[in-house]
């Protein structure tokens, strides 16, 4: 049975945006009983413990999660894929192991072949930056977010319990979800734009080929639509590359929309186009009042 | 001979977002003798002249320009062409016309069918939003931008000199630009940035007919990335007809773009896409810093 979250020692693997965050939104609630943090780098630990969002920090994952209830994965999905597979056997019996990468499929998958006495469950907190590094880190980052929690079969409903416990502490909405369906819906909603804003900065950079003056003129609309292309670019690359199929398939329909926006200019059929802005303008306005 | 700024009556027809944000910067900054303010809605004067950024207020376009020593349009591209069409010989003699139009071919094209006592000059300063309305008007909202102007071949050196006043008066930047260059450039920063944003509320509108909590799930990203298709379908309907062909060109562009990340993707060639996302990150990081 795991301890409740007060009582627990959890262990933060990768103090990044959402590592660290995590390590300052629960520190500051004081919602459990220790943070150890894990890190590459010695110097993100004496950051870490110097902004008092840690209380021991380690560069040697086996130290770093040995005496952990809850060990929370927080690095880039390929890395977390890597911890996964050398993780179980450093983990003390009933160690709840959770991640937040932004892809779900592939890592659930890596989680099954965890040893028995781990309780394994997927996670993705939806709030996501164009910024990342400890630096940037701070505790609201998870308040009133969606966390979606995707456990697998086997994993014991009071682990379940536990995680959701730890979302609630640090400000955010637990959701349980499939991970296809996650991965489904993040294509959609977080990976086409991303694709999208990247379109348009290369696009950009091609027309400015004629007129150099064109970064000059770029003013808000442009720097908002294309604020995920300054995303990570090894976070992205993983996130690509553990959810090919949904984001295909996410780019092929925003591909039909833009051919049929395009469609519509071309033959001036001013009506129908009126009518495809006017639709959209309807649901962003629904959607973000 | 056109007055000096400080000296003369101002008129502003429309007093939406951008009419009634160079009203009340005018009038904050104390630029012009007088400001006279023409409004469709006699609502909408009232709430101007409430607010002390307009002195005098009309709902007829001869009244309020007759005394007028520079003129600003301030409405859709549209309704701005039907106001040169009409408005020559309502303007007493060496008046300068400006209008803030998003697109400026079009609208320079038929300035040129003013009358010789008119000093015709395009404009755009560039600074979209994407709400609209006299409620949202702000004085700083040029601040520190770039204020493009389009004079004709025909206007005197001394009403574009009045016009760049007025622009530095309102804490702009003046930029004369050829029109044809000017909206080349629009449609790459400004019109694109738009139609992707209509696209991908279109393709996660398509994507969540198979799954409703798909905009449960939308967070910061995607709200970025999709801010501009909240903007006004009429105005934007204007930009689209008076600015086509390079819209089209920018179209077409972005098309290209996004196929080879569909492309790269799709056959796995990773090294590749990632070579696509650093440099579009580089860009981005570049403009926007």
């Amino acid at each position: 049975m795991p301890v409740p979250l007060s009582e627990a020692q959890v262990a933060i693997v990768g103090l990044g945006l959402m590592g660290g965050s995590l390590a300052a939104a629960l520190s500051a609630r004081r919602a459990c009983r220790r943070i150890v943090g894990i890190a590459r780098r010695p110097s993100t630990l004496r950051t870490a413990l110097a902004l008092r969002i840690i209380h021991q920090g380690e560069t040697d994952l086996a130290a770093g999660v040995r005496e952990a209830d809850l060990v929370v994965l927080a690095t880039p999905v390929r890395d977390i894929l890597a911890r996964i597979a050398e993780i179980g056997p450093l983990l003390k019996p009933g160690c709840v192991l959770l991640d937040v990468g932004s892809t779900k499929r592939a890592i659930c998958q890596a989680m099954e072949a965890l040893p028995p006495h781990v309780q394994p469950i997927g996670a993705h907190p939806m709030c996501g930056k164009e910024t990342s590094g400890l630096a940037m880190a701070e505790p609201d980052l998870y308040q009133d977010r969606v966390f979606v929690l995707s456990p697998l079969e086997r994993t014991a409903p009071e682990a379940l319990a536990l995680a959701e416990e730890m979302v609630r502490a640090v400000g955010a909405r637990p959701l349980v979800l499939d991970p296809a369906r996650h991965d489904a819906l993040v294509a959609a909603i977080s990976h086409l734009p991303y694709l999208l804003s990247i379109a348009l900065v290369l696009s950009a950079e091609r027309l400015a080929e004629g007129d150099a003056l064109l970064w000059a003129l770029a003013a808000s609309g442009f720097r908002d639509t294309s604020r995920l292309a300054a995303t990570n670019v090894e976070m992205m690359l993983d996130i690509l590359i553990t959810n090919r199929e949904p984001i295909l398939a996410a780019l092929r329909t925003a591909q039909g929309e833009l051919a049929t926006l395009a469609e519509l200019l071309a033959q001036q059929d001013f009506s129908a186009l009126q009518a495809k802005l006017e639709a959209a303008r309807q649901r962003r306005m629904e959607v973000f009042p």
